[in-house]
Order: C-alpha cells, then structure tokens, then sequence
C-alpha cells in the first residue's frame, strides 16, 4: 500500500540525492526539488569545497544502495597526515596502523552526478532544478517553492516531506519561526574563517606535491591543509581567524601582505602555489558554522536529514559521510517500522541524534587537534604509540580517530567516548612517565586498555555522560 | 566629559532597574523604558517566578549600590533542602557545614520595586513604563518602541543602548535577524515545562509546613518544590514532563487525574493544598529554556546583559544572582576604561561570558541532582561527607554547591571546574571503598584535595577544559 506514497525531498545534494535513490530502490513515488541547476551540465563549484573526505562510513552507503565500485573509481586514497613545518620539512603521520584503513579524497560535483544519474534510473523517482524553497507549512505537509527561471512561485504536497537543504534549511527556519512547538536550536561559529586555494597540476599534469596524503601545515592558531583532485591538482584550503593574530582575514588586505604571510609561514606551499594571489582575492571567505537542532521532525507531517539538521565544521572529515549514514541509518527504521511515518521519525531522531551531536563536538575537538596539537611532541608520542598498537594488535586497538572514521559498526558516540578516554590515558601515563616509546608494545596495551576501563568508569559514578 | 552621556536601557526588570541605578550613581543620562506597567502600582505577577533564590552573589551587587540593609528586610533564610519522601517522611540537607551560609527566598514584585525606587531617586535616571521595544538598530544606535496605551511607535537615539530585556530579547532578535555579522545563537528548551502552585497560609496567617528551607519532592523523573513567602503562603513549582511518563503535564487534563497523581506521588503536599486543582488550571505551564550567545555587543552601540545574553533554567537558583553579578563585573569595567564604550563591551564580554556558561550549564546539571540525584544513596553520603567538611574545616573546604553559591569572589566557570572534580573525586574514591563516612575526617579531606587535583590535572594533561 505504502509503495504510492509520494515523498517530497528539498534539496538535491549529496544528502538529498542518495536518499532520492535509496527511496526510489524501495519503490516510493520520489520527488525532488533543488535550487542549483543540475551541477551535471554547469559548473557551480564556486563557493561550496571541491573535494571532500570519504570514507567508511560513507561507502556503507555506497554499499547499501549498490554502487560502491562507481564511487571508487572517483576516489583517491590519502593513507595519512603529510605535516609541513615551516622550514619545509615534512613527516607523514599514518591515519591507522592498518593498510587497509585510509580515508580518500573525492570530487563532491563528481559524486553527486553520480547520485544524481543513479536515482533518476528509476522511474518514480523525478527531480526538479532551479526550484528554490521558500517556507514549508509542516501542518499541511506542503511546500512553497519558486521557479528560478520563471520567477513563478508554488505549492507542492506530498504524504511526508523531507528536507535535505543542508545548513541554510527552509524547513529548519519555518520550524524555528513558526513557534509552533518548542524548538531547541544552535549555530556556533568559530572564530575562524575559511578560503579555498589551489595547487595546480605540473605542466605535464602530474601532482607536485605527494598524492596519497592529506597535506597540513599546522601553525597553532592558524592552518592550511590541501587534498589532492584526479586531475593532477589539489584543492587547498586556508583556516584562520577573521580578527586575531598578526595575521588575519580582515588584515590581509594586499597581494604583499598575502605573499608575505605565506613566505613567512607557508614557503613550500607558497612555492607550489605562483597562483595564490589571483586565487586568494577571487575566492570568498566562508565561516566555519555548527548547528544541531531538535526536534528534528513534526508529527509524520516533516523530516530534516543531513546538514539541515545537523551541520558541522570539516575537521573530522565526516561532514558527507555522516550525511550519508543517516540515510543508512533511516533506511533501518523504516524496515521496523514502514507505512508509520511518525513512528519512523522519532525513532531515526531517538537513535540518531546522540551520534551527530557527538561528530559534530568531535569536529570541534580536531580543528584544536589539527591546528594545534599535531605540532606537539606529547600528543606526537600518543601518535606513534597508537599506530605502533594498531599494527601490532590489528583487532585489539583502535585510536579515537579510526573509531570514528574506520569503526563504521558503531556509532560516533560510542567512538567519542571510548576514543576520549583511550586519549585521555595515553597522554597522561606519558606525562607520568608510566609509559614511554621503549615500554614493551603487549604492556602498553594492557595498561591503556585498564586505565581507559578505568576512565570510563569514574565519568560512570560521578554521573557524567 | 562622559557624564552627559546618553544611555538607553531597554527593560526594566531585576537586571535593567539595578543597571539604571548603578548608572545613575555614576552620573550617565539614563533612560529606561520597560514594556509592563509600572509593578509598584499593578498587580503583574501572573506567568513569572513569584518569589526566586537570593544569595551572595546578588547581594554583592546590592551592596556596590548601598541597599543591603533594605534587601534584607525582604529576605526569608532557607537554610537546606527539605526532602520529602512518597511517605511524607522528611529530611533536612543544610546548603553548607558553615552556620553564616544560607539562601533566602525574595519576592521578585518587592526587590525589583526597591531597585526601581531606589532608581529614580536619581534626577537622571527617567523610567517609562508601558513601551514595548519592537527592534533596535544597532548601526544608528536607535531603538523603535510602541507605546501600549496609544499604539504609537517612535524611536529613541542614544550614546549606547543596554538591553536588560530577558529571554525574550527585542535587541537579540535584531542581531539575530540583521545577519550583519556572525553570531552564535542557542536556545535548548529541556522535555520538562513548569506549573506553579500555592500552599496558603494558615487561618491564622502561619506557615503550613517549615518556614526556613527550600522544600523538594524528588521523584526521579518530575519534582515539586516550594519557597516561602513573607505572607506565610509558600510558591509550590511543579517540574513534570510535557509528554512522557505515566503522568505528563499533556495527560494531566482532569481534577480527578492531577489529584490522584498528588495523591499518589505527593500525599504530604496535597494535604497543605486544597486549592491545587483550582491552581492547576488556572496557571500557565511555562517551558524550561538556557540560551547562549555571542557576540554581546556590536562595536560601542548596543550590548546584551543578564537574561537577554544568558538565559538559564531555575534549578541552582542562580538566575537573579547572575544578572546582577553582571552589574558588578560591568562596573568594574567601567573604573578601567570609562568612556570607551567599545573596549568597555568588549572586555565585558570577554570576562565574563565563560562564567555565564559555566552557571547555564550548571543549572542543568542541578535539574538532574535535584529530581534524581539527592534521593541516591551514593549522593547522600557524599552529602553527609562535605557537610562534616565544611563544619570541621571551614576554611579549607567548599563543596561545589558552596563554591557556586556563596564564594562570591570566584567566578562560576573555576566554582564548575573545581566543584565537578571535587564531586567525581568523593564519589569514585567512595563507590571503590576508599573512604567511607566511618573515615577520620582529616583524612577523608586529605585524600579528597589530591584526588580533585589529580583528576584536574589529568584533564589538563589530555587538553580538556
């Protein structure tokens, strides 16, 4: 009976576009509406990241809707952390002790063609362009929309409607005025701002620099990171503050100023990079935003997916992919419980919500990480340890980072705090002296292991978490 | 030169009636406009807090504007909590081990009428009452009003604009709307609302039950409490769910089912309310709600100060208190950069939103230990514990409660810090048999100081906080 249903989806991005083809695979009537034009015949990059991070928990999506070997042949595997000091040297800092864990740099445009393309195979699923959202009335379950072209405005109804309009959500701004209900809401930015640069490829199109890896300069209070393209480039990124520093966005002001930032802190990079003035003054700053928001649904009548509903800073590279696991984790529910849209909703919500709340404050955590921390010799130290138990004890120990990343059978929650309390023990028996570099690997194991039990237990009796 | 400055403060509750005060002690032009009546001459209590929490903190504000002695005079002491169980059973838990350490209850109507009296005795302070702030223009430094009588809008200009306007803020609204500039924004409404109640005096004009304690029921999931009133009435608040639970304020819709859910849960209460189901219906059930946000303040023109920057839930009485160390730590302020609005805001908001954090988030912890916690038996004890402290040891040991409340020259964000680790030390060290309450006391507080400065220090280590 169910199978007529007509869902209306907002918003045809990476969210919005898996979820189109996960629901039409099930056979609902799927109707799609996007403002951009369709990024398979323009290109509309400017503005939004280039590449992405992909990886596990994104390719069990891949998985579930059956094109994992398409979406590999676009990605390009980054087996660690290139770090670049200031004198140029480099050091290549593994993500996992295992081979067969690293994260992949991805084309967004390219994987969401892809998406795109497999969803209208199918015939009850139709999607709209240059069709913008305007507000949505969750009583009715309508949607108000207006034609780019035409400027025309109109109504859509539908049985449930989804947004997947990613951070600047209709749907989450219609919950938040309509002050219908008590709707809890957050948007933290930080005080940092980002601008996309570029390396280009050489002139027989090779990479300049190493491919495989996600390159950092990490500066303290401020970073550059770049990942590579299959074109030959890659897609550099600058993290800084807007106000603070010696150097800021809002004192950069001057071609000079920019070339002598870069030359003082950045001069292997600068000297891939003849182009970054003409990029630097072209390409915007953005902000760097977090909002979580609850509850995420009205009744059966309305639902936010993805970044409407939870948008995070990229540090963990988990934006896209947690994006895609809600998918996964609401194709679940909807095998429980099919036909019951309410029930369906508040169910993703209960059991989905601790998990994004949590990538999203362990995003936070790696932008300090990233920036910060990877240039200290004591979190160095943690570093080696873990890949030295990772590759010695390959079923026993995962770091925070392979929990969350590599560890797609549990949720982030559970990978925030188990991988907290691992970090919290390392550093500390390090800084005690309990453990070392020259301590043998099997007793590090077993001492981390019990005082991370430990850890986790203290934060259990004083009522924490 | 600066006392001639224009300053318009835009409500005139407990926060903004102090503020125009301090302001008008310190010579500035100070215009107020409130959106109510004027409280001194009409009955408006209906909907707020009828009487509230006054400790340290807030008189350290009432004594910067010389009116201790008359504060007091409207001060009602609660020494402790008086637990009530199912049975009626009750049991008194001091707030500190020190003598000279209490709360006290005050009526909002009758303190904020003080502040206001006090207020205009200054010839340049003018209060309007009956004007509604619609908007504020934080670039012109303007604000647009209504008058409620004649519906009349008109705008008032300024030097600088203080909004003490609440949770509802007209002047949080404008920065939220104007999108001029990035600013984070939370509100977080908790699943449980309140309903407030009264146990009346006796015939006789005596109180029901005991006067000098801050009276709680706590059942785990929901809790009533009750604060007395000079008139020998007590203000009963019932904290309950809005849908879950056998019990919720949605099911709660008959007489005969709110009596039978205080017959069943709170039998001593109801005896001292037969006017339950009459209050019941007749008073609004109002939501529980914390909002964050930054930035305070844009450049010199207009500041956000006590609940319209910080909004926080009712559970460790800090609300009022808060708002009015914000006068004190504004004032300070001031004596260092008077005349420099820009630098003033700035730095005001620098020291001191770490602190409103701290209490927005200790307060929910508090929602949890008052409901749930103080009837735990681990809890207990650990209460047992730090009252013998305090008493043996009273310069040496405050419990977090005691640090929040009554150490007035510590802000909240050390009294958090210390006063959680303090609490995971004495629980852990007691779950795990390490003291008990048969332990030498010197040797309970020995073993209780280096577990607190063990556990900071490993949070140091691994880069919490």
């Amino acid at each position: 009976m169910h199978k007529q249903q007509n869902i209306l989806i907002i918003g045809a991005g990476l969210c919005g576009s898996l979820l189109a083809l996960r629901l039409g695979q099930r056979g609902y009537n799927v109707t799609v509406y996007e403002m951009r034009p369709d990024l398979r015949k323009t290109d509309i990059s400017a503005g939004r990241s280039i590449n992405l991070a992909f990886s596990d928990r994104g390719n069990k999506a891949m998985k579930l809707v059956g094109i994992e070997d398409k979406v590999k042949s676009l990605c390009i595997p980054m087996n660690g952390r290139m770090l670049h000091d200031r004198e140029g040297n480099t050091f290549l800092s593994n993500y996992s002790g295992r081979d067969h864990e690293y994260i992949n740099s991805i084309s967004r445009g390219e994987l969401n063609g892809l998406l795109l393309t497999e969803a209208e195979k199918h015939d009850n699923v139709t999607i709209h362009f240059n069709k913008k959202c305007k507000s949505v009335d969750f009583e009715k379950t309508t949607a108000l929309f207006q034609d780019y072209e035409t400027k025309d405005e109109f109504i859509e109804d539908a049985d449930t409607i989804i947004a997947t309009d990613g951070a600047g959500s209709a749907l989450r701004k219609s919950y938040y005025l309509g002050k219908k209900f008590l709707f809890s809401f957050s948007q933290d930015y930080l005080t940092h701002g980002y601008k996309e640069l570029s390396i280009l490829p050489t002139e027989t199109g090779d990479y300049k620099t190493y491919k495989n890896a996600l390159h950092i300069w990490p500066r303290g209070d401020f970073m550059v990171i770049a990942l590579p393209n299959l074109d030959g480039s890659f897609t550099v990124t600058l993290f800084l503050s807007y106000d603070e520093g010696e150097y800021n966005f809002n004192n950069l002001t001057t071609p000079e100023r920019v070339t002598e930032f870069f030359q003082k802190e950045f001069p292997d990079a600068l000297e891939l990079m003849p182009n970054l003035v003409e990029d630097f003054f072209e390409n915007p700053t953005a902000p760097l935003g977090t909002v979580k928001c609850s509850p995420w649904h009205y009744k059966g009548n309305t639902l936010l997916m993805g970044d409407s509903a939870h948008a995070i800073v990229p540090f963990y590279g988990q934006g896209m992919n947690a994006s895609f696991e809600d998918v996964v984790e609401f194709d679940a529910v909807l095998d429980k419980h099919d036909g019951d849209w309410e029930t369906i909703f508040s169910e993703y919500e209960k059991t989905r919500k601790k998990d994004t709340d949590a990538i999203a404050d362990l995003a936070i955590d790696n932008f300090h990480e990233m920036k910060d921390h990877v240039g200290q010799a004591l979190f160095q130290e943690k570093r080696k340890i873990e890949m030295a138990l990772e590759k010695e004890f390959p079923d026993d120990y995962a770091s925070k980072y392979s929990l969350v990343t590599f560890n797609e059978h549990i949720g982030y929650r559970e990978a925030m705090l188990r991988g907290r309390a691992q970090d919290k023990a390392i550093l500390n028996m390090l800084a005690d002296g309990i453990i070392s570099t020259a301590t043998p690997i099997k007793t590090i194991l077993d001492k981390v292991k019990s005082e991370t039990e430990a850890i986790l237990e203290d934060d259990r009796i004083a009522g924490l978490h």
